[in-house]
């Protein structure tokens, strides 16, 4: 190449960063510190050994069980391993449900199959059929508008939910968004007319034979009915038995809710030097479905969380506000822990600038959502759209969306939000599954991430919003 | 979110692209088109189901086997479905490497951790030890630097080369390029001085114990010496041995060349409507290493390459240019079907516009590298870079660097390559190695790095260079 179009393409791109009229020594020194941050991460960072222990010794933790109990231990533990200036369990109740025993969903007596069992998992929340289970014809149906137009013609039989997520769909949480409905909406929709029970086309955009949980929500003007999702692949052969004859599903599952449990956010902090009543939190959701690891959802996001902090200690970073890892209790059928930890941040009249989520997968990052109140979201934007010179070289941008889950209930507090953005393409082929495993996780990919949230807690605390 | 502030974002960021003064009907067709080459690829896609084959049926298709002729003859009938003007073979006669007994590389009578086997791969293009195998003591290095240095020294001794990949690097190429003259003339380089064997450290930024194979080069000036990768947690304590001890290694390992093979390039076309004379050569590799199923090096960008065909003949697209597929053969041990096809090329007088390989795996998307005659470059990237606008929605961009080692011949002849770029954090986990296989693959990544590659071929098409 010639070296004159080398240099236009320096002056062009490159300079006006690091150099020019527009570049300063701090800036310099800027893009310095997000290296550190990177190199650090990608040579000492601690999510990979922190993941594979909560995945492989501990397994599963969902709200109000054993493993979740050994989770706050364990992240307590790791976090007083730290330095920190602090680390402390927030109390939370917590709801309580069991899956029960190994679910049971079979075509009976097809014309064209025969008797044949069906992949299933009973949807969070879900009541049980009672140990006879339950046998009722199946009508399939494609969105909740489906139902509502059915209506009582419904009464006594299984509605299936058979819509999948749009493959079209470039970022597979807006095909989720899209589909999503069924499962969370669906048995409450179906109650309503009577129907005894609901199957649920797994939330992924693969044909296979996996299963995926995931919560449903009752509504108090219909009674609880069963509801269970089916694996893509065995939704595909229901749908084609249904074109040719009426069916009847067998259906057994001894799902139920238990007493409520005491558990934990668990929360470590750096306090700032200079500011230390301005909190900017980093976070995940420790709770994880019972089924498969919790890997992806949301061990991921946890260890990351974790390694910001280490991170910041490791590199002799003092922060001028103050720096708060909080694990999250019950993301996943409750939602428990995010809004203790907003009310309780009111209470003490905390001021929260910014907390980011990191709640979809530990993948290769790609940038940030950011929401926040109104009244200041344009400005605060604009503002962390100007630190793009310092992120853009790692793949990094930012767009407009929801921040998470958990820390959504800060946003009425004034808090900006920022949902952490990986790579989407794998993370609905292992969401709410047993194949959610720490061997679905790449190490460099999990460590980018947490490089990632550890940067732009840097540049939040540096120049603030 | 205020609508002022949508609006705002609407008019300086999406309107410019799609509306406003710069803006065209023929731009909204074009955007239109680029979405339906997608939709297309991440709904009818057969690559997944060829590379699936490739994989599984066939397995890894090292240059001279029977399992590259059954590639070879696979993917010819496949490409024969497709509905093309032409599909023809392209002899090439290529080298017969043959990987022998399983190798044996074991530490001998070290005081610390006794006799122990490493887990290690001849590297290709290896001669072997004999039978008998061959015991020797082991010195570590760092660089070929070293060996120059420590010379004659290393007369009858086993060169250990163990500088790990840099993992700071962010593009995993990048740390692959810092490391791999070791394994390609370490062997070379050792030899020159008297050495009877090198073991070199696995070029993958992972500590795990899968060694991974590559080729290396002898040189004229020195006789050829047994090379052998180990795994990096087998360096790691081979290294941590020799810190305390001088300890022996015994290397056994049966590889040879073999009588060169007739083999072939596999080719298929779509002619030009009106421009024929012009081509555009989309492409990978279709042999692989004897070890795994060459599934991301480089089935992924076989059947890429066939599925840009497919699809665009699926979209019912007239070309006005020849859209050429090439499968060349190896690759990994020679370069013959590289070679030999511009070489063809350059004696038939065609014309080459551009070419662009895929031989960096079937991960998401990020852009594609660019390289050319110096005389056209700069006006032929400015040119490209252009159609930014349509690409950057896909999470795409362009750079400068080569464009893959099968298209490289093609330079001197005008043709501008482009080098297809996917996400990189992954691919030296499984690059050479056993576990490089179907399952190590994302259906959707694959997809959309085949409908990336397939706008591009459009683009080329359509505006030319």
């Amino acid at each position: 190449m010639e070296k004159k179009f080398l240099l236009i393409l320096f002056l062009g791109i490159i300079a006006p960063v690091f150099l020019g009229a527009q570049s300063t020594k701090a800036e310099e020194e800027e893009a310095f510190f997000v290296k550190k941050i990177y190199d650090e991460a990608l040579t000492h960072s601690q999510a990979y050994p922190w993941l594979n222990h909560l995945c492989r010794r501990i397994g599963g933790r969902l709200s109000g069980t054993p493993q979740a109990a050994a989770a706050v231990e364990y992240t307590r533990q790791m976090l007083d391993t730290l330095g920190l200036d602090s680390v402390w369990l927030q109390p939370v109740m917590v709801p309580h449900w069991d899956r029960g025993e190994p679910e049971q969903v079979r075509i009976v007596n097809s014309r064209q199959v025969g008797s044949i069992d069906l992949k299933a998992l009973s949807l969070g929340n879900s009541i049980g059929t009672g140990p006879q289970g339950l046998t009722a014809p199946v009508v399939e149906v494609k969105s909740l508008d489906d139902v509502d137009r059915l209506g009582e013609s419904l009464a006594g039989k299984i509605v299936f939910y058979n819509r999948p997520l749009d493959p079209t769909q470039l970022n597979t949480f807006s095909a989720y968004g899209g589909a999503v409905d069924q499962r969370g909406a669906g048995a409450a929709r179906a109650a309503k007319y009577g129907a005894v029970g609901v199957l649920v086309r797994s939330m992924t955009t693969r044909n296979d034979d996996v299963p995926h949980t995931g919560g449903t929500s009752y509504s108090p003007d219909a009674p609880p009915i069963p509801a269970l999702a089916i694996s893509t692949n065995d939704a595909n052969l229901l749908s084609r038995v249904l074109q040719n004859e009426t069916v009847e599903v067998f259906i057994r599952n001894t799902s139920r809710m238990l007493a409520e449990e005491l558990s934990y956010n668990v929360i470590g902090e750096i306090r700032g030097s200079t500011k230390p009543g301005e909190i900017i939190v980093v976070g995940g959701h420790l709770d994880s479905w019972d089924v498969g690891q919790g890997a992806h959802d949301d061990g991921a996001g946890c260890v990351q969380s974790m390694e910001v902090l280490r991170s910041l200690k490791a590199l002799n970073y003092r922060p001028q506000r103050t720096i708060r890892c909080v694990l999250f209790m019950n993301e996943e059928n409750g939602l428990r822990g995010g809004r203790a930890y907003a009310q309780n941040a009111a209470a003490q009249k905390e001021k929260h600038l910014a907390a980011i989520e990191s709640d979809r997968g530990g993948f290769t990052p790609r940038g940030f959502s950011a929401d926040g109140d109104p009244a200041t979201f344009e400005k605060r934007y604009r503002k962390v759209t100007q630190w793009l010179p310092l992120l853009e070289p790692y793949g990094l941008s930012f767009s407009i969306g929801g921040g998470g889950a958990d820390i959504s209930p800060l946003k009425p507090q004034g808090t900006m939000l920022f949902g952490f953005i990986p790579d989407s393409q794998r993370y609905f082929d292992y969401h709410h599954t047993a194949i959610d495993t720490i061997e679905a996780v790449n190490e460099r990919e999990l460590n980018l991430g947490a490089a990632t949230m550890t940067a732009l807690v840097y540049l939040l605390d540096k120049y603030g919003l």
